[in-house]
């Protein structure tokens, strides 16, 4: 039960409740659920191009001769790559951060690996440079940092719109989304 | 315990608690509270020019001489108008249409003032017209429907920009919203 307290959302009760059931109901899939879990830990790390989760050295999406690589879309976490390739039909490449900027939590430029960003984008096949990093607060601070680096080598920098979600109603949005979205609207 | 069920999210429960409350604890408020409900119910209608609740034929917004005819803000409800004051600097007009397009519901352009919106821009004040409605399936057949009677007129039709809300994070987004928000990035 103490272990089980490791995965997200799960306390004492939770904890308690799974491990019942695999002890009493399912064993076996206790069992394939440990070893799996074990590989796992030991055999997936990181792209060394794009820094997404992978069990080799290069991911299958950096592998891909197909991606279109004037296009490089940048991520925190490798979830978003998976939500991205499900519900786009975008053919760039990708780029991990693994996080946002937080300089008191110690999480600065190098822990993101952008010195890795950096040079990926000195090879100069990358002419978009698109942010799709949360817009919470250190993400906008993170994408300011990025937007620059792209600057610099004057690749032009996009970013994914912010504004009122499909399908939701203006009074239940928060004031500063809907400020930004009136702010920003679109010729039709 | 029955009438107070006529409140929007107030089921037998809440009701009950709400009618002992009153009845046990606050007599006076609840004294108030009838009363001024009764003269609300009585007293405020709907302004002639713009259809937002109002207690006169025309609304404070629309008797200001200092706000901007030449822009003009379509919502659904008046507590839209309400919000869009609170969070924006916007200084133009509004028109309520009360609802969206809903014909299985009997609901066509007269029940949405679509006429008096016709009348409206007919007068040749409006330049732009700000599409603040509900980015839902209906909401989005009513933008349609009413931009493109702005555009028989050349009037420039703008919508508030839908996407991601600030502080969101990519992950709990649904997919309709984050592939309209890739599709329709912004260069920095």
């Amino acid at each position: 039960m103490e272990a089980l307290r490791c995965l997200p959302c799960v306390g004492p009760k939770s904890a308690q409740r799974m491990a019942f059931h695999l002890l009493e109901r399912n064993r076996e899939g206790g069992r394939r659920l440990a070893s799996v879990m074990a590989q796992a830990m030991e055999k997936i790390g990181h792209c060394q191009r794009c820094r997404t989760l992978s069990e080799t050295d290069l991911c299958r999406l950096c592998i891909n001769p197909n991606r279109n690589d004037a296009q490089l879309c940048i991520v925190e976490t490798p979830a978003d790559v998976v939500i991205l390739e499900r519900v786009t039909d975008y053919r760039g490449r990708y780029f991990v951060l693994g996080g946002h900027l937080s300089p008191l939590d110690g999480i600065g430029p190098r822990e993101l690996g952008l010195d890795l960003l950096d040079k990926l984008l000195s090879e100069g096949h990358v002419q978009e440079m698109i942010l799709a990093v949360n817009p919470t607060v250190e993400g906008e601070a993170t994408s300011h940092y990025i937007s620059e680096m792209g600057k610099e080598r004057a690749i032009q920098v996009t970013r994914i719109a912010h504004g009122v979600p499909l399908g939701g109603e203006l009074e239940y949005v928060d004031g500063g989304t809907l400020s930004h979205a009136f702010a920003d609207r679109r010729v039709l």
